[in-house]
């Protein structure tokens, strides 16, 4: 087998400068988690399709990656299935699990499951990849990286404002420029009731969901698609042209939800949120914004999105507050609220404003070049010296040509390079060079060890 | 749907004890990677098919987990297939990936598409889950985490004394007491030659592998039943029973095998790894045992295996030299040698001998009591001011009575309760308890943000 070998389309190698890099906004995440009070768990990467089914809607399962049945898988399925090759009715025949699709749903599913273990108010963070069998295209990949952080069991708008405070903590980390825009999915409520279609409120958040994307003619062509009357349509066009700050804004909604206690409800929940926010202070621009209702039908009150200010690129983070996350599976009137952070496209982020620190992903601190048997052996208890100081080191490994070793310094950009040829070992000395400057010094074995503390 | 959810059977949900006790091992191996010069990489939890078949046996090929083709997956599957239930024939028609097996050919896979990328002698660690569609049992799991290290492109022993240097730091920081097994493929290869069934060598190192399990009559047994003569048999018995410390045994297979030039040729290597390792000085009992075969084929030179001293349970650690790692891949002559830290039976061992540091898990340092609006306010921004200077600090989110926050504290071993009612909101102060003596104190807002420095 001589073919090149490939990875599955959709899916990603990282090699050491890539894993520097994601590491650090990995790190950078989990520090502002623990710093938050946030504790974590992990969860199988395969879930029962019971479990995952239905949760993300139609779209949803059919981007589920399936694990075929161990064994023989065929033995059960019905033979009409088979006969007229319909894929679709035969998958649950032989198909019981699938990927994560998202860290939310296992989540609940944990919570239902540990519910005597767990201690409410629970705040968890999670940080693992999912997996879905979407178009892989710019930006979107099959497999990628969540980092949720969530708290159940507690109705308190202080949350929502904790949310706030930990997405501003880890863009300035990461010295992002973000914008937070933020809704509430009862402000739509009430929006839906003002037009008199308040059954329809799933059609008409997904379409206002796309305003920036598609603008709003093309918006309300779709509501009207959808069999929203012309004039309804209508009475939503100053709503989606709301104009000034988040109190500007708000005012002028609290006017014109007055026929909504839903949405007036809404209106004093945002209030509250953006004003104990703003006491704190904080970097991030904060933007309600009411065509924000996310693509998620599950959101029941505060709607949360980010977006970078100086790339062009979707959402960076989103989530909100879902009343019922764990109703479906049979744990009722416990409400979450929580974020997740698509560390897939925050990388992407920093990639093209080069926003990574110095020194990332530096490789050991001191390279002892191989000049043989005796010399190796003097530079190997040195190197476990340095090593049992904290020092990272190592010894190449080969006793070849200078030159070869030196090129492994420079492409691994090692900051020192230590030898010790024949002369050196007999007069128990090492030659340091340092490889930005060039410099050279001659140190006792004793000194060396010193020289990094 | 309000039945109980569950999650598949061999997989398992971590929860924050858990968390803390992983992370704990895992964190003490990543820290001895990057003091050792091994830098990560991490590769997609699918891969290809066409990658991971025929690289792990008939057995592993059956373990493999194997992603059901999206969409009208049955469309090109051959009717007769269908129409006779073969399972087995039908898998390629419709599933071309499968969740990885072990890091090990995804790492051969990764070098040989990045060749061009890649300096050599390229040192890489890899910290992941596997999945293998084993019987679930005590210790054997469905997805695990390995957590590899391997150095290819470079022949040079001294990589092997570096791995064992590698296996003694991570031990010695778990605080693990633990032998290491060593022995070299050549010498089996050599014992093969000597009892002249050089093309046997497989069925003869699977066989001894087994000696401790179901010991030496047992092996005896398997290896006639294999059609290994029995005189052939009785030839391999004093190799089997070799006494004395590492080097009698070494100076007595080198007798043995004086007619082997490869055996002769491991005994030297092996020799030469013992004496460097020794020299260096290690806390780990190290072992020559001539029946470690290890599962797998593709060994060639050394060969490690690292079990517990103070638990009961299967290899912790293991690892080897292999040849030709990339040769199935097309890409010839690029030596290579590792070893892959099995995470979750030290894990076992680790709760078994209940060997963590004091603290590990700890939550958040500082708990703010909710006492209403006007105080929680004042809290939130002495959390804020906390969280500046990296203590992990929070709020209790809801105003409900003290008792329920105060059990919230405990059962989160909070080390620090601080409480901001209406009398010290008038006065500007905290009231700070520390949990483990009951001792309260008040201190001024500036004070409260000194006191954890």
């Amino acid at each position: 087998m001589a073919t090149k070998p490939s990875i599955p389309k959709g899916t990603r190698d990282f090699g050491p400068v890539e894993m520097a890099r994601r590491n650090y906004i990995f790190d950078t995440i989990r520090s502002a988690f623990k710093l938050f009070g946030y504790t974590p768990i992990e969860t199988p990467a395969m879930e029962n399709l019971s479990t995952l089914m239905g949760k993300y809607g139609e779209e949803g399962d059919k981007l589920l990656f399936r694990i075929l049945n161990s064994g023989d898988f065929l033995k059960d399925a019905p033979q009409e299935l088979l006969n007229n090759k319909e894929s679709h009715t035969l998958t649950p025949f032989i198909a019981e699990k699938g990927l994560r699709y998202d860290l939310t749903v296992p989540f609940a599913r944990f919570v239902v499951q540990n519910r005597n273990d767990i201690q409410l108010p629970f705040k968890r963070c999670q940080i693992q990849p999912v997996w879905r069998a979407d178009r892989p295209q710019k930006g979107r990949y099959r497999e990628f990286y969540q980092c949720d952080a969530d708290i159940v069991g507690s109705d308190s708008l202080w949350n929502e404002v904790e949310l706030l405070e930990l997405i501003d903590e880890v863009f300035h980390k990461l010295k992002v420029r973000v914008a937070i825009k933020l809704n509430n999915r009862k402000i739509l409520t009430g929006i839906a009731e003002l037009i008199g279609e308040s059954n329809r409120i799933i059609d008409i958040t997904i379409a206002i969901d796309k305003i920036e994307k598609i603008g709003l003619e093309k918006v309300k062509e779709e509501l009207i698609s959808k069999g929203i009357p012309s004039d309804s349509v209508e009475k939503l066009v100053p709503i989606l042209q709301l104009e000034g700050d988040n109190s500007q804004k708000l005012d002028r909604l609290q006017e014109i939800l007055q026929g909504s206690e839903t949405g007036l409800k809404g209106v004093e929940e945002l209030r509250w949120v953006v004003s104990r926010f703003d006491d704190l202070g904080h970097n991030a621009v904060l933007d309600m914004d009411v065509s924000l209702a996310r693509g998620l039908n599950y959101y029941t009150g505060t709607i949360i999105e980010v977006k970078a200010l100086d790339v062009e690129i979707g959402s960076i983070t989103g989530g909100g507050r879902y009343d019922n996350l764990t109703g479906v599976f049979g744990m009722s009137g416990l409400s979450g609220v929580g974020i997740s952070f698509g560390a897939d496209r925050i990388y992407d982020v920093l990639n093209q404003l080069d926003l990574y620190p110095q020194g990332i992903g530096e490789s050991v601190k001191v390279l002892f070049l191989n000049f043989g048997e005796k010399e190796a052996e003097a530079s190997m208890k040195l190197v476990k010296t340095l090593r049992r100081k904290g020092i990272s080191s190592e010894l190449y490994p080969d006793n070849v040509k200078l030159k070869k070793q030196m090129t492994y310094a420079d492409n691994l950009k090692v900051p020192f390079v230590a030898m010790i040829g024949e002369s050196e070992l007999e007069e128990k000395v090492v030659n340091l060079k340092e490889m930005s400057t060039g410099n050279q010094m001659k140190l006792s074995f004793d000194e060396l060890a010193e020289k990094f503390i």
